[in-house]
């Protein structure tokens, strides 16, 4: 028996998100029925992040145990044969048997962009969230400032999470233009259920002048979901990186 | 009677193209019906470009002659709330009544992208055609430089092209390197059947070390599509600007 750590890449357009449910396809499950099918054995990867419905993905990790010969980095090859189009393994690797990616010290970097001109563009329709309304990014960078570090993030946590804790630490949040798409680039320890998605949310009302950059610190101290920003759609995110300590 | 242009961008993915056919959707066909339900009058578009199935635009032109009374500028914004997301009207505006896109004198600009990588991305598959290949970008603009200028691009026409001619003018081509993306930039006054996809197949070759930079002369002088390497395919090519005299 031995212990498979895969680097996913995918599309969440088509899918509902990460995790298997009974209803919908999902990342985890076309992983499970694939791998399975190649390793003849039923297998049941481990995600690190359980991104949501439209969520996108550059290096997500899933870890699986098999008894099955094929060398852990040839897995990746002969996985990707039978893949569809908008899931890929960039890597897969024979990692340590006790090896968990939800146990493991972490930091995770989300991108959230946001396609701001007039018109959205259809080539980015997919990948980007699209807003006409013109966006100041020096005030977007300095409420991003009041949101880095370790702070309860309760007021940016969907309602229905169940995590223990809502304390988290934002080690970085940049906020940069590339052309006509503003980009926001979250990095963290942990991220709390839709928390990107609201910190995009709330930025970008600060961006087009709804609130103050210092009104952070309010909506912090709130503890309130309430206190801060829609909710950005998914289409806009992608977990870009994962880092293992 | 008056004359609108319109600025149009789309994914080409879902399309069998601009041009208007009896079999599959395209966007000629997709904008006719639109622009018809919305100004109540038969409308037929006139495209600069006829695109080829797949080949996305950022910016190509479409004309047509209405009777209606809507402002041309605001024709963009009604068309849009009718349209499939994958096509927008970028600008809508009065033209004179002899303007004709293919009468008029332009420089368009087109890029072919590539993504250069072990692995194909899922959120570029679309947009990009994917290479494991290592490719050598300085012999790739050193080829570039020799298919510059005024030549007989017959070598890079495809055999069921209909031109009068098969000399046209190059102004520019750039090689550039975007994070894992190759962009292979091209303008000129017009261009043959498939020729910036078979520019980029043959270029691709050349970065990729199965041809030389020097063998560009003797593919122009051959004057033979055979001489030239393979027509690149459609979906890492896009329309990106026009330019009107």
């Amino acid at each position: 028996m031995k212990r498979i750590r895969m680097t996913v890449a995918y599309d969440g357009t088509n899918y509902n998100g990460w995790q298997i449910q009974p209803n919908g396809v999902t990342i985890e499950g076309v992983l499970n029925q694939h791998l399975s099918q190649l390793l003849k054995e039923e297998i049941q990867v481990i995600g690190a992040s359980r991104t949501d419905s439209g969520v996108h993905a550059l290096c997500n990790i899933a870890v699986f145990d098999t008894n099955a010969r094929m060398p852990g980095e040839k897995i990746s090859y002969a996985l990707n044969q039978r893949l569809p189009e908008d899931i890929r393994i960039r890597k897969s690797e024979e990692v340590k048997p006790d090896w968990h990616p939800r146990k493991t010290e972490s930091i995770k970097t989300y991108e959230y962009r946001i396609w701001n001109e007039e018109f959205p563009n259809p080539i980015k329709r997919l990948y980007t969230h699209f807003t006409y309304l013109s966006m100041d990014l020096e005030k977007m960078r300095k409420a991003a400032e009041f949101l880095e570090g370790e702070h309860d993030f309760k007021s940016f946590c969907s309602v229905n999470s169940q995590a223990e804790t809502t304390v988290r630490t934002i080690h970085r949040i940049e906020v940069e233009k590339e052309g006509q798409e503003i980009v926001i680039r979250v990095s963290g320890n942990g991220f709390l259920y839709n928390m990107v998605r609201i910190l995009a949310g709330t930025l970008m009302e600060v961006g087009c002048g709804r609130r103050t950059p210092e009104s952070m610190t309010e909506i912090l101290e709130a503890k309130d979901r309430s206190a801060a920003g829609p909710t950005a759609p998914a289409k806009g995110l992608t977990l870009v990186s994962y880092q293992f300590f």
